[in-house]
C-alpha cells in the first residue's frame, strides 16, 4: 500500500463500570498512542455495556467501517464476561475451546486451580488466533480485523506492546504543541488563517488554566514532517506578531 | 411516566485530542454519575473527531436511539470548534446568532474584547434554548433531546450541576460494592449462581491488585433497594461460605 494511506481503527470499550462512571477508562488513550506510533489512527471509540446485542452491533458496525477494531474488556472468567461469545455471534461462528489456550492455562495454573471458570478464558470464536498475554496467561484473540483484548490496563498494555510491532500501518501522525498564556478568542482569527494556509496539517486549540492564568495549547498534527515544521513555525510567528511569547515548544512526538 | 421506566442517554465526546490519546476524557464519568442521580442511565458513549460528518452521523444515530443525548466539546471560539454548526446540520436547521447569547457575552466581556471569535460562541441551531454557563458566560444549548455542552471539565461540571435538577428521570440505579482478596476464577461459579437467583440486580466483577495482592470488587446494581439489599447479602454470604472475608462494604450509593 502507498505509505500515505491512512490506516484506521476503532476502539470499543466494553463494560458497565465505565458507563456508570465508576471506572475511568485508561485503555483508549494507551491504544491511541501505541497505534499511532505504528501509523494506525483511531478514528472513533465507543463505550458500550456488557450486553450481547450492543457488542454484536458495535463490532459489526466498526469492522465494516475501519481497517482494525480493538475491543477491551469482558474476556475474564465471570458471568458478566460475555465479549468472546458476543464476538463469535457477530461473526456468526461457534465459540470453541481452543487447545492452545487450554495448554497456556495448564502451564500457568496448578492442576487443582484450573477450574471451569478459568477454562472459560480458553473459549474463542472458531477461526480466531491467540494474542499472547505475558502477564497472566489467559490470551486475547484476533478474528479477521477484530482484536479482542482484556480490560485490566496492566494486562492490556503488555498485550498491546507485544502486538503493535507486527501491525502494518501508514505514516504515523507527528505532532507539535505550542503553548502560550492567552485566550482562545484572542488568537482565533489569525490561527484560522494559519490553518487555512497549512492545509496538510490539522491545528487544534485546547484551553487550559495554570496557576490561575488562562492559556492555550496549539497542537499541530501531520503525517508530513516538513509540513509540520512549517505550520509550527507559522503558529509561533502568529503568536509573536500578536505580542504573545510561546511558553514551550515540544519536540516532535507521536 | 411510570417510575420504573428506564430513562436513557448517550454521551458523545467530540475532540481529536481524546482520539489521539493526548487528553484523557473526564466528562463521561462526571455525566454518567450526575445523570444517574436523577435516574437517567448512560447506555452508550461515543468518542468522535472534530469532523462535521462524524458529528452529524453520531448525533442522529443517538438521538433516535436514546431519550437524551449529551455532547461535550467543540463549542469554543476557534476554527476547530464545529459542534454547533454540525448539530444544526443534523437537525437540518440554520445556525443563527442568538440575541440572548449575545447579551450574555456583552455583559461578560468588555466591549473592546467582544470580537468575532467570541460572538461565534453565540451561534446556535435555530430553535435551540440556551444552557446557563455560570463560569465563563458562553452558553451551551439544547435542541429537542440533544444537550450541547463544552469540553473543558470545570465548565461542563458547572453546567451539568445546573441542569440535572430540571431533568426528569426514572429510578436511579443504586449500587453496593463488596470487595475481597480473592481471584475472579475462584468465585466465578458461586457468583454466577447468586446472579441467577437475583435477577432484579446486575452483578459486576472487577479485579484489582492492591499492595501486590489480587482482589475483586463485586458491584451489585439495581433500581430496587430491597432487591439490592438481598443480593448484596447473598454476595457476602457466598464469599464467607468460600472462606473469604469481605474487606469492606460500601454504604448504598448512586
Amino acid at each position: 500500500m502507498p505509505a500515505s494511506r491512512t490506516v484506521t481503527a476503532a476502539v470499543i470499550v466494553i463494560g458497565n463500570e465505565i458507563l456508570s462512571g465508576r471506572t475511568h477508562d485508561a485503555n483508549l488513550p494507551y491504544l491511541a498512542r501505541s497505534l499511532n506510533t505504528v501509523g494506525i489512527r483511531v478514528m472513533e471509540a465507543r463505550v458500550i455495556a456488557d450486553d450481547e446485542g450492543a457488542i454484536v452491533s458495535a463490532v459489526n458496525a466498526c469492522r465494516a467501517a475501519y481497517d482494525h477494531v480493538f475491543t477491551t474488556g469482558g474476556i475474564g472468567p465471570t458471568h458478566d464476561d460475555i465479549t468472546s461469545a458476543a464476538v463469535a455471534r457477530a461473526f456468526n461462528v461457534a465459540l470453541v475451546r481452543d487447545p492452545q489456550a487450554v495448554s497456556l492455562l495448564t502451564h500457568h495454573y496448578a492442576a487443582a486451580d484450573l477450574n471451569e471458570a478459568r477454562l472459560k478464558m480458553a473459549e474463542v470464536p472458531e477461526g480466531a488466533s491467540l494474542i499472547d498475554n505475558p502477564v497472566s496467561a489467559a490470551p486475547g484473540f484476533r478474528i479477521d480485523n477484530v482484536w479482542v483484548l482484556p480490560g485490566v490496563p496492566r494486562i492490556l498494555q503488555a498485550m498491546v506492546d507485544g502486538l503493535t510491532a507486527g501491525l502494518k500501518g501508514g505514516d504515523p501522525v507527528l505532532s507539535r504543541t505550542i503553548s502560550a498564556f492567552t485566550t482562545e478568542s484572542g488568537i482565533a482569527s489569525p490561527l484560522a488563517d494559519v490553518q487555512q494556509q497549512h492545509g496538510a496539517t490539522e491545528i487544534g486549540s485546547y484551553p487550559f488554566v495554570r496557576s490561575g492564568r488562562f492559556g492555550v495549547s496549539l497542537v499541530v498534527r501531520s503525517t508530513d514532517a516538513a509540513a509540520l515544521d512549517a505550520a509550527a513555525a507559522a503558529v509561533t510567528a502568529m503568536l509573536r506578531d500578536a505580542g504573545i511569547e510561546p511558553l514551550t515548544e515540544d519536540a516532535p512526538a507521536a
